[in-house]
C-alpha cells in the first residue's frame, strides 16, 4: 500500500552524512513505491525565528501572544506561505522523518524553529481550540507516525545508559514526546549514527543499509508506548493516575 | 565583591514576561553593586542559522565540518564579529542568566542559535584542542555560573515528578547538562514561573520579587552537583565507573 513520507533535514552541506542520510531514506521508500515530500531547511532559507513578522494581522498589536496570534493566523488565512506550505506536507504524509545532526544534544536552530514556526495552536497544540483537551496521543498530527535520526560526533558510548551524555532517547524526549507525541504521532525508536566525525566508508555503507533496512518497517514498527492522556494513565490531564506505581517518576516513567 | 553577569534573553515583546524578568533580574544585580552586560537577542536580530557563512576562510571549501572550521575560525580570528562579541560578554561574565519561554520543552530557536554559533571549538568543546580531555566541570567556561530561568505556559503540576510533561530539570537537562555544565560552568537550579497564559498582577509580583531574591545568592547558592568527567566518575571519560550503583542509569544518575 503506497503511503507519502515528508522528510525533513537540516545540514547545509549537500555531502553531509545528514544528507546522505536522507537521500538515501528517500530513495529506499520510493524502491518501495512510496511518495516523499522533503524539506531541504537550509537549501530553502528556511526563517528559523519566529517573530512578529509571522503575525501581519495581530489580534492584539499592544502585547504579542504566540498561541493567540498563532491560532488567528491560522484560522484567519494570513500564516506566512513558508508556514503553511509545511503544514499541507505534514497533513499529506502518512510518516515524517526528521534527519539532523545532534548540536549540543539537541536540534540545530533551522530545524527547532521550523518546529516552533510550523506547529501552530488549534493544530499541534490547543487542538480544536480546546484547550489542553487533545494532547499526547491525540491531536492535529494523529494518525501519522515519526522517525527521528540523528548522527552524532561522539561514540555511542557516550550515550549509553550509564554514558556521560546521557542516553540518546532520554536526551530527544523533549521532542520526541514533548514536540511529536504531544501533537498525535505515534514516535518510532531513534534511528542513529554514532561517531559520525570518525566513519569510515564501510561504516557509512552501514548506516546506509541499516537505514534502508529501517524504510523496510516504517509503517510496520510498534511505536514507543508513551502514555496517552486521555488513556486513563492522567485522569486530571496533568498528573499521573495512582495506578502507575508511585515509584514511576521522571521522564523514564511516560513509557507504559 | 562587585561581580560581572551576563543576562541572554530571548522574546521580541518589551511587554513580555521574559523581558519583564530579564529587566527585574537586572536592576536588582545593578543594585546590589554587580556589573550586567545583555544581550536582547530578537532586539540584536540575532543571526540563529549556523551555517557556511559563518566561515568565511574555510579550512575545507568541499566539506563543511562545522567543528573543524568552528575551531579554525576562531584560531585564525575570522570567526564573524556577532560571533566573537558574544563570547567576549560570556568571558568577561562571573555569571550566565538565560531567559526565555519553554517552546517545545525546549528553547526558542534564536537562543538554541546562540548556543550553536557562539560554543566555538577550541573553547567550548575540543578545549584547547586536547579532544574530550577536558569537559563537563572544566573547559572553556569554567569558573562561570549559569542560571537557566524559564517561563511555561502550562501550569506547574504538568512538570512535577510525575506531571504529564515530564519533570522541567529532566526536560532542560541537555541545556543545563550538555551546554552549560559541559563546558565548565557551575550550573544552578532552575528559576522558573509556571502557568504564564494565566498570571494575575499579583503573580506576576511574586514572580519578580522571586527572581530579585535569587539574585542576592546567584555567588553563594551550592550549584547542581553534576559528576564530573575527570572526577573519577568516569575514569574513562565515557560511561560511569563501578563505584556507581548499578541501578543507577539515565540523566537522574548524572546528580551525584
Amino acid at each position: 500500500m503506497s503511503k507519502t513520507v515528508h522528510i525533513v533535514f537540516a545540514h547545509p552541506d549537500p555531502n553531509s552524512l545528514t544528507r546522505q542520510m536522507a537521500d538515501t531514506a528517500k530513495e529506499a521508500l520510493e524502491a518501495e513505491g512510496h511518495r516523499v515530500l522533503t524539506s531541504d531547511l537550509y537549501g530553502m532559507g528556511w526563517k528559523a525565528v519566529y517573530g512578529p513578522e509571522d503575525f501581519p494581522e495581530r489580534l492584539n498589536p499592544e502585547r504579542l501572544s504566540f498561541p493567540r496570534e498563532s491560532g488567528h493566523a491560522r484560522e484567519s488565512g494570513t500564516q506566512p506561505a513558508d508556514i503553511a506550505a509545511e503544514q499541507e506536507k505534514l497533513l499529506a504524509a502518512d510518516a515524517l522523518i526528521l534527519q539532523f545532526p545532534l548540536w549540543w544534544f539537541s536540534m540545530p536552530a533551522i530545524l527547532k524553529g521550523w518546529i516552533d514556526r510550523v506547529w501552530a495552536y488549534g493544530l499541534a497544540y490547543g487542538y480544536q481550540n480546546a484547550g489542553n483537551t487533545h494532547r499526547y496521543g491525540e491531536g492535529g498530527f494523529a494518525g501519522r507516525r515519526a522517525l527521528v535520526s540523528v548522527t552524532t560526533g561522539g561514540p555511542e558510548a557516550d550515550y549509553g545508559p550509564r554514558g556521560i551524555n546521557g542516553p540518546l532517547d532520554q536526551l530527544l524526549f523533549p521532542l520526541t514526546h514533548g514536540a511529536l507525541f504531544y501533537p498525535g504521532m505515534e514516535v518510532l525508536p531513534l534511528q542513529a549514527v554514532y561517531g559520525s566525525s570518525r566513519l569510515t566508508e564501510e561504516s557509512v555503507e552501514a548506516a546506509k543499509a541499516a537505514m534502508r533496512a529501517r524504510m523496510k518497517t516504517l509503517f510496520t514498527e510498534t511505536p514507543i508506548a508513551y502514555r496517552k492522556q486521555n488513556g486513563g494513565d492522567f485522569p486530571d490531564r496533568h498528573t499521573m493516575a495512582d495506578h502507575i506505581p508511585p515509584g514511576l517518576t521522571g521522564i523514564t516513567a511516560h513509557i507504559a
